[in-house]
């Protein structure tokens, strides 16, 4: 039998990470990563290989080098079974894998909904994180002309703007009023919702789907409202399952929003069998409660943590609540959020203060290739500490947002952020006197000290 | 006599951010700005003014509406005396202002080197914040060919890449062995060097200059080699001295290296006067050490810092050192520096681990546009707090180092870096499993943990 001081279920972000990283914490362990797929996609890069890039082959992640350099075995096969009395993997080629420690990086799979009359006909889509897959999707789509996507997630939103790039004619549906609703500000959404259009992409909002019609290949999606659209191809982006099976038959425990459950060292109720990435129980950075967020960038830093307290806990921090933090970008505008958005801040009882300041991603704005810049933040009025941002931006937007996760990360407040030194250059940034998180904290202190 | 309640010398960033702190602060206080200039540059723009912008227009500070937006007024004179015990400025112009607070925003003024033979030559220019200095020193330039910049810090290097844009013959002389010697330790200011290089300026490091030759107007440099360059015109960039007279005629004090006197409230030893930007004295975050560095950014902070104090002393964050935070680029590519040098850090007796992590700042990397991208993190062994960081990359490198910024200001160490969470995006940021912060922390948390 195969024996493995660290096993590893999964190899796409979460899986990579804790394996890299137990490794790294313990040179002297022996760490494997068993999964199903020969390649593994960069997950958010998934939209891109339909547009700006030639195809799914440009979005490959390196893992294996990777594993190759840091001494982790990799093997291609699937987990059919965790015996966690043993502490032995079964899988689906007959081997047995014994561990010390197991990972479960199982991740997530699209939602292809069930009440959905016609989500199973030929041409109807979803987006997984499988290479084959993606690679028929892109042939099938070869041939089509109008493509309809729904759902206006981020997945929704970059592919309807990377299908519209490479020739489509696409549609966008979204049963929410806005575009991103769930990830932004009404005010911000709408801006990417405008853009959107600007690109090409025609969007319908406020609109449920009631059904795909057509024989055996999806022909026509009908809309709540009565409307038809014609579809030679419609790809459904309506959210994603984690995949706990393996897990909940171990006798794991699932949450009730069917997560794997996970402490704050991402420990399942198995002291030797921990869990990170999309399959994982998330709680908020604020709130404390349950998050559903499913970010790769999230799934990368429960994987640190997963990997760094696997055979001692390590104090130097726990993982201490999501905070979810991403980016997305239409053409050369980013939009990007950390925290809580206004909505979610007020939906949840906080008694917040916002301010918007709008300037320039250069200094002085008539440098050639200026682009607008937006920071919202959302802040608790009784001690000013910062709950959430939202940026809209240029190629810095990205990073700019980091800015405000680590602002949040570290509870700063608009007093210690309006006396925070940055830097400043006329080609990357806006105007030291006009630095857009220090203006908006400037403008919550003046409105708060005005009262 | 006019009084205005609060008096700030000085309209450049200090200036502007005192006065517009002060107006937000005390909404009751009057707030009253005099300068010199007809119009005031945005100071880190003047470069671009001579090769990416059509000229100094393009360069103004939109000062006068900000102050007219905030209530602020603004008087064009000069200051010529301070009469600190009837607390009254007298002017050039003969008048007389009253004032409760003081702010001084004096600035700083290039220096003319007195030991260079030749240096008061016509055709020798160095760059001050002076517009209509600028517009001369630029139509001069227009009937020029060959240009000689000494000095091969930030600005030098700036605007030796800006007139090589415009079509001039730039060699760039420097004493030091590398362009921005004093920024970025070795290996980060070679690549500086050598992508100057590329871009068609001429680079002679490690050779001072000895004499400006010619009648009227320069024609030649010579070098302490001896070698002679043909110059139909010289820029010094040899540095700035701050611009201290009027505050030491008034009895204020002056600090050994010629900067006013400040407390960590930005009050000079006089309790109504305060002093900010470059005339201000300054003190290293880290080293305590007193700091001569010169930034616009910096500057703002230490305006908020004068702003939020001036009637009543602010608890919630005084200036607390002085962070070196900043960037610059050239073409496509950034340099961006926060805190210390691995160099510097040595310099002052810290035992430091430094780790270099390199990849992509888009991710895939098969991405149109992708730029490589570098953080190098210089960590105190001991606690592993971070004491530094320098980058290398493209648009967003002025924000990523902004990021490192906020982790230095906010002591993080390299543990808490390793499991901070951040966001990413295929077009904004490289890869959540290999964001350059992350990676490069958690290659000193292997090493130290390997000892």
């Amino acid at each position: 039998m195969k024996r493995s001081d660290v096993l590893v279920i999964g190899s796409s972000a979460a899986g990579l990470v804790a394996a890299l990283t137990a490794r790294m914490v313990n040179p002297d362990k022996t760490v494997t990563v068993i999964r199903r797929e020969n390649k593994c996609m960069v997950p958010c890069g998934i939209p891109y290989a339909f547009g700006s890039l030639t195809g799914t082959d440009q979005n490959v992640m390196p893992a294996e080098k990777m594993f190759e350099t840091a001494g982790v075995e990799l093997v291609i096969d699937d987990v059919v079974s965790i015996d966690r009395s043993a502490k032995v993997c079964r899988t689906g080629s007959g081997e047995e894998i014994a561990w010390e420690k197991l990972v479960l990086a199982t991740g997530s799979t699209p939602v292809r909904p069930r009440w959905l009359k016609g989500c199973e006909l030929d041409g109807v889509f979803t987006v997984p994180k499988d290479k084959d897959y993606l690679d028929m999707m892109k042939s099938s789509l070869a041939g089509c002309k109008r493509v309809v996507v729904i759902g206006a997630g981020f997945i929704g939103v970059e592919f309807s703007d990377e299908l519209v790039k490479a020739g489509y004619q696409v549609e966008l549906v979204e049963q929410k009023q806005q575009v991103l609703a769930q990830a932004f500000d009404t005010e911000i959404a709408e801006r990417a919702g405008d853009l959107l259009k600007a690109r090409g992409v025609s969007v319908r909002l406020g609109v449920g789907v009631s059904e795909l019609i057509g024989d055996t290949h999806v022909h026509e999606v009908r809309l709540a409202n009565g409307d038809t659209l014609l579809a030679d191809a419609v790809v459904l982006a309506v959210g994603y399952e984690p995949n706990t099976s393996l897990a909940a038959e171990a006798g794991i425990t699932i949450t009730s929003q069917g997560t794997i459950r996970v402490d704050e060292y991402m420990r399942t109720n198995d002291p030797n069998i921990f869990a990170a990435g999309d399959c994982a129980e998330k709680r908020d950075f604020v709130t404390r409660k349950t998050n559903t967020g499913m970010l790769a960038s999230t799934a990368c830093a429960e994987a640190r943590t997963a990997g760094m307290n696997l055979f001692k806990l390590s104090l130097v921090k726990t993982f201490s609540g999501t905070i979810s933090i991403f980016a997305t970008a239409l053409g050369d505008t980013g939009f990007g959020i950390a925290g809580l958005t206004e909505a979610q801040a007020r939906a949840e009882g906080f008694d917040v203060v916002t301010s918007t300041f709008e300037g320039m991603d250069k200094h002085p704005g008539s440098l050639p290739g200026t682009h607008k810049q937006l920071v919202k933040l959302i802040v608790g009025r009784e001690a000013g500490v910062i709950l959430g941002g939202e940026v809209v931006g240029g190629a810095s937007t990205g990073e700019l947002t980091n800015c405000l996760g680590f602002i949040i990360q570290n509870r700063m407040n608009v007093f210690s952020l309006l006396t925070s030194q940055i830097g400043s250059h006329p080609l990357l940034t806006a105007s030291p006197a006009a630095y857009p998180l220090i203006q908006a904290a400037g403008m919550i202190v003046r409105d708060t000290l005005g009262r």
